[in-house]
């Protein structure tokens, strides 16, 4: 099964209320008067980081896109458990785990370790705790908000290549975790950028069953002359959220276009209407 | 570095208080009026099964593993977080997967599935809400108390050897969620036995700062013939659990010793001291 399939198939398996149906990139569960928020994600040797990277990159990035789900709903880190395949790069992975979580004061809740003798795959399971309510999901855009995206998009796709000032935005990306919290009780819908912002556009316009319309001028890239591919190449981590044109944001973002009435098409850039899916960012086989 | 140095070196990182230092099965997390109880557990291709092992099976282990920590807690499921690695006996893993979850009535919260170019890993965590404070933990033994287990030992070891009478007890075990949580308010100390009954009776000696005097007579067995192995063997899944030794029980279960000041050896078998703990049981490398 590809992935896409694989989900299909859990969805026929009892799900909790607070998975929201796998729709999301967090599950949301109630309790008392506290809301947590659960988001796990796994990276494997050859897939999604490759056998001669830095260990150190790869325990931060690992952390960094569990994080960054946080953020996108606003929620303050509790903890993370660690699901770990042990090798001979142990101790500069524990390196770059210590950096990131010291960095986002973010502490260890538990885990596992095991002796594995393929590629080593490793996983990360992180808690955090709603800072409002309703907590910001990715359906929640509303015709005629505007839509914005934090940071500058295409730095990753940069620093992929090698360039010296955006190898940080590629190896070390930054959740935007206060960003998040600032911005969940403003945003209609909320969601990071992991998948490329074309891509996610579409996912966040058609689980608002509307239309998003972008203004190609407007988008903040780092490279100008290069501007389909940053907003395709994912990696960046940035936020993109909905909110009425009218509020007043706490955090520095760019309004890149507008939410409007469910049209033929989920995503139009300028005048051009994009129908399918394909090629808009990276999808997961 | 082994499982247990990379342990110690987590532990020099930032813990949560939940984390209980990493020296149990599961983190306690207080939230508001709930207490949840979280775990997580890894299971790779050729080291936690075989690669031609049924996925069926693979599956229902990976549940009922991280289950049994939840028993031992007195916790009841509250949902599981999947990390999956895709492969071509996806559907059968569903099976399995569907099965263990029906069969215990434990809701999907969420996961991730990749593709990987290596041996499968796949990883499980599992959320449970307390049922009694205070949650019971290994430590809480008192001299006086009595030892018990529940169900008989070495039927895990029969059904790997092949017995027919005992397949299940190896391949589909199931967690003691109901005797954990109908012993949780009367018990010192519960763990569940997924290492052997004499390692994991030293671990809850030694985290308990005492000594468990064990009578051999009394264990519980699949095979008095082979009692050295049915104590040393994993796999079993079930409770070990201290109580004092006036309760009345609501779960059955068999009293298989007592508990002792502190003495020069954590564990003694019958009259002799066990004061080194190599071969007591499966130890993580």
């Amino acid at each position: 099964m590809n992935e896409t399939d694989f989900i299909a198939a859990l969805r026929k398996l009892p799900l909790h209320d607070g998975a929201r149906g796998l729709d999301d990139d967090c599950a949301v569960l109630e309790l008392g008067s506290e809301t947590l928020i659960l988001t796990t994600d796994s990276m494997a040797a050859g897939t999604h980081f490759r056998s001669d990277a830095d260990p150190f990159d790869i325990a931060w990035k690992l952390v960094a896109t569990n994080l960054s789900d946080l953020a996108a709903k606003g929620a303050e880190p509790v903890g993370v458990l660690l699901n770990y395949s042990l090798s001979d790069k142990d101790a500069r992975f524990l390196e770059g785990l210590a950096a990131i979580l010291q960095e986002y004061d973010v502490p260890i809740l538990g885990g596992d370790s095991i002796t594995s003798n393929g590629k080593p795959t490793h996983s990360l399971t992180a808690i955090g705790r709603a800072t409002c309510a309703p907590v910001p999901h990715r359906g929640g855009a509303e015709a005629g908000d505007a839509i914005y995206v934090t940071g500058t998009l295409g730095r990753a796709m940069l620093g992929f290549e090698g360039a010296a000032e955006h190898l940080d935005a590629f190896n070390l990306p930054r959740p935007r975790l206060a960003q998040g919290r600032a911005l969940a009780s403003h945003v209609s819908a909320m969601m990071d950028i992991s998948d490329g912002l074309l891509l996610d556009c579409w996912r966040m316009a058609s689980a608002s069953g509307l239309a998003f319309a972008l203004e190609s001028g407007s988008i903040p890239v780092a490279a100008d002359d290069r501007l389909d591919e940053c907003i395709r190449w994912g990696d960046d981590y940035e936020l993109l959220f909905t909110a009425p044109a009218s509020a007043s944001l706490p955090a520095d973002a760019t309004m890149i276009g507008t939410v409007q009435p469910a049209d033929a098409a989920p995503l139009r850039l300028d005048r051009e209407e994009i129908s399918c899916v394909d090629g808009l960012g990276y999808q997961h086989k």
